[in-house]
């Protein structure tokens, strides 16, 4: 038998579901790729995943392999698989990789995108994707605090504690700040990010933004490695896994360039 | 007593809903509206709108107004009437009107956005909001046949039969295809339109991106006064009431202008 090793790019909208990671008692992502994949392949599928975003996070662009016998073309999944999914999950694309190939361990570029809408009243309309405020943060000192970001740094105040990791070393490529209208869209790029870490900054770039931090204190907090120096944990739902570039292998989703756009 | 009359800048994301107008077994926007305003003002509320938009169609600035005895400041019944509504239907201004002013007799532009997205696989992020298609129409020849719409005409083959109305001239201040990536938004700006007029141009539009129809045969649809000529009604829910300019009033929303953006 010959087993070959697919990787998926998922789309999904994260309203419904508790999270990428199985767990118990809860609908996730990784779930339903398992249970889908699984009654389509007639064979136990485990997917494992890039990135394991949290409950109400969306993605235009996480990427999972999983090994299989199947003979199915590596490139028909995905419209095999679709016609499984619910609605709010879609493979944007499925091919072959090779057998030691993994999302979590390739050199990769991943951009998330936080979306907030500014208004004196709520949206409903992309309520399930933006952070609605009624407050009028400065974008000019949050562009300036967000300049403090970029480059390789310890972020260890803008990890959730409780969170394992090696290293809470990572090198962020590029944060920028896009104005259309009511819309603000905070995008970051980073060879990595920590538990909740967009969520993080996001949070204090706009008590920066509403006065209640100076842009310069960002050295600080960067500095003092202690989560409780910086702001609160901004909420998932405008928070979107946008991007993904993969060494080798390709870019998928909306990549943060510098120049391009 | 002294009644007044207050109009209602209305946003509201239609998907759970079967339309503007009240009718039996169904839940719509205008009896929303009606029991929360009755409830808060403690009288009997009965709003009328300015579009009575079908089930699934989206707005962001509807407008509505209803006669009440409340002596609430009439800006502060928007905040007021937010806290009861439902989270898909927002407020985005209240404000006191002539009491025989009407937003469906007042001179108005109205801007219609239909927007769709274009890719392989449907995307679940703003799914509500788009309709998907995964062909790939040509926008050139979409941009040539919507030259033809501008202008006064009478545009008896975009609408629904079995409508009534008393005339089914209607101008059309401009209509144009904007690209973004994968999407594509079509706007269309006028004094008024007909029932289901815009999602059938744009089913119409459609078919001339997909080859079917050429952009020069709008002008026999358009002369030949007849439904059966034009394409089919594109689906509900790419449908988004954008904005209205409102002669003596303001404007509201996303307003075409044909210079400005």
């Amino acid at each position: 038998m010959c087993v070959r090793r697919i990787c998926l790019i998922v789309a999904y909208d994260g309203t419904e579901y508790h999270g990428w990671q199985v767990q118990n008692n809860a609908v996730t992502i990784e779930e339903v790729l398992n249970q889908c994949l699984s009654d389509l392949l007639q064979e136990e599928i485990q997917v494992s995943g890039a990135s394991r975003t949290d409950a109400g996070v969306h993605a235009l662009c996480n990427a999972a392999i999983f090994d299989t016998q199947t003979r199915m073309p590596a490139d028909k999944i995905a419209y095999a698989l679709n016609a499984r999914l619910p609605e709010d999950i879609r493979i944007q694309k499925s091919m072959e990789v090779a057998p030691d190939w993994h999302p979590r361990f390739a050199n990769s570029k991943k951009t998330y995108e936080y979306h907030i809408y500014r208004g004196e009243f709520a949206m409903p309309i992309g309520r399930q994707y933006h952070l609605f405020t009624y407050r009028k943060p400065d974008v000019a000192l949050m562009r300036k605090a967000a300049d403090y970001f970029s480059g390789e740094h310890d972020f260890k105040s803008f990890c959730q504690s409780g969170a394992q990791t090696e290293t809470t070393v990572r090198t962020i490529y590029g944060l920028d700040i896009r104005e259309s209208g009511p819309e603000l869209v905070i995008r970051v790029c980073g060879n990595g990010f920590l538990y909740n870490m967009v969520r993080i900054i996001v949070g204090t770039l706009l008590e920066v933004g509403e006065g209640k931090r100076t842009p310069e204190s960002m050295k600080e907090v960067i500095d003092g490695k202690d989560r409780s120096l910086a702001g609160p944990t901004a909420p998932a739902n405008g928070l979107l896994l946008a991007g993904y570039d993969f060494e080798n292998l390709g870019k998928f989703g909306r990549v943060y360039e510098e120049k391009n756009d």
